[in-house]
């Protein structure tokens, strides 16, 4: 199965109704149906205590992991929205992007559970672990 | 028992060494041993598809909420960290100022769980609830 | 609001199909609308090292609560299922019976979630904390 | 590295310490530094309704895996505690032995970070999966 969605559509939704994406310098660099990967830029703006990312970073870097591989899997429908999401933050990051890496582990008809692992670029480590939960609109595709 | 650090000393820490505080419009308005209130201006840069407050800017101000938290245990230790973070998502926020009260549930040695409540200003259903965990550094005057 | 089930109702359920809630020694005390109280009693069986209750004993005795809790809002329809979980274990139980106070912080048409605090019977201090999303099958009365 | 713990060395603890191992029929099938699987035998005890495995036993089954892959890398040091546990239901598992797949995602020298994957046996798709932390005590010998 091919993603519902393509990398330029994705931007041009991000760009058009999540600001935030840009003021945290967040950019998708791939998808696959149920599957992707996010960066995040390195910047002062988003530090925390011993110069290494803030954890609110992180976890909208997550956030938005689990939207994209939600919309890999229905297309593009902006109605999409979180429930619930559960991180554990394993070491600290280095001051550099961040990488998420996001996939599928349901997608039923009305909830998909999407799983994110964070890395801090060129370090094999985990930094943080995700779950999280999207609740799909009815009559929406179906995307199991 | 007294909070162990005052609003103006958190605001000082939150100038010096957490960005993303200023960038999200985040501000501490009051603050108890064990307790407090944090609000976030309403800006469009917080927005997500249908014009209402972003998720992740909600677990920023989470966030913020525990750390205070924690700070009015502990006093200024700024090596706490967040070990895990959970949130549900309730209810769409309105398009307006966000508050988040704040409490302890736990303060043990080495570990503190905390509890935030999230509104919108002037709405009396919660719109977000959050519970997480911070590690406290050893060797910190003890919390419990 | 008055409760959609009443403790004889919700017996009845548990009787017939959760043979666990009679292995594990649960009872259901209370329900309202929206709350309800469930005694776990102190049994050998249910102890960790340490003579303690054992944590699988109290996520049994919190899941029953918030399936308590969802009967209260929608009746009778034993095809609700937990979709998430979240426990924070707090403090080291007494040797003592256990009790659970659920109650919704949100009931939608899709989803209902709960919050649970457990205590040991006569101490004031709070040994776990759950929060957990229930599923309401399509179809349910409106349980909002 | 090696476990820090045969089989029948963990399988000594259950016995003396965990009596719900026992009521529950769980068994361990497979220790890795690290890496555990764990069995729970299909009993009508353990049904809810639908005659499928009651959630908290699936609960329980993830505990246990938690406690293992934690002895794996600390050694017999059964005062270990859980201190988070996160659990998404993502299929309903057949009437058959549910097995746990867990495997540590961070060994510090305060918390373990532990993943859980919940399988019924012979169906590749995943039931449950549960994140979770131990708290392990000052003194134990490095598990990092």
């Amino acid at each position: 199965m091919a993603s519902k969605i393509t990398i330029p559509e994705i931007q041009a939704i991000l760009d058009a109704e999540l600001p935030l994406v840009e003021v945290l310098g967040m950019q998708v660099e791939e998808v696959t149906a149920g599957t992707c990967r996010v960066r995040m830029r390195f910047k002062p703006d988003l530090i925390r205590p011993g110069g290494t990312v803030a954890g609110p970073a992180m976890m909208a870097l997550a956030d938005l992991a689990m939207y994209v591989v939600v919309l890999s899997l229905v297309g593009p429908v902006d109605l999409a929205v979180t429930t619930n999401l559960n991180i554990n933050f394993l070491r600290k990051p280095g001051p550099k992007d961040m990488i998420a890496e996001g996939r599928v582990i349901k997608a039923g008809k009305r909830l998909a559970v999407v799983e994110v692992d964070l890395y801090s670029e060129g370090d094999p480590q985990m930094v943080a672990h995700v779950t999280g939960t999207y609740s799909i609109p009815p009559g929406t595709p179906d995307a199991a």
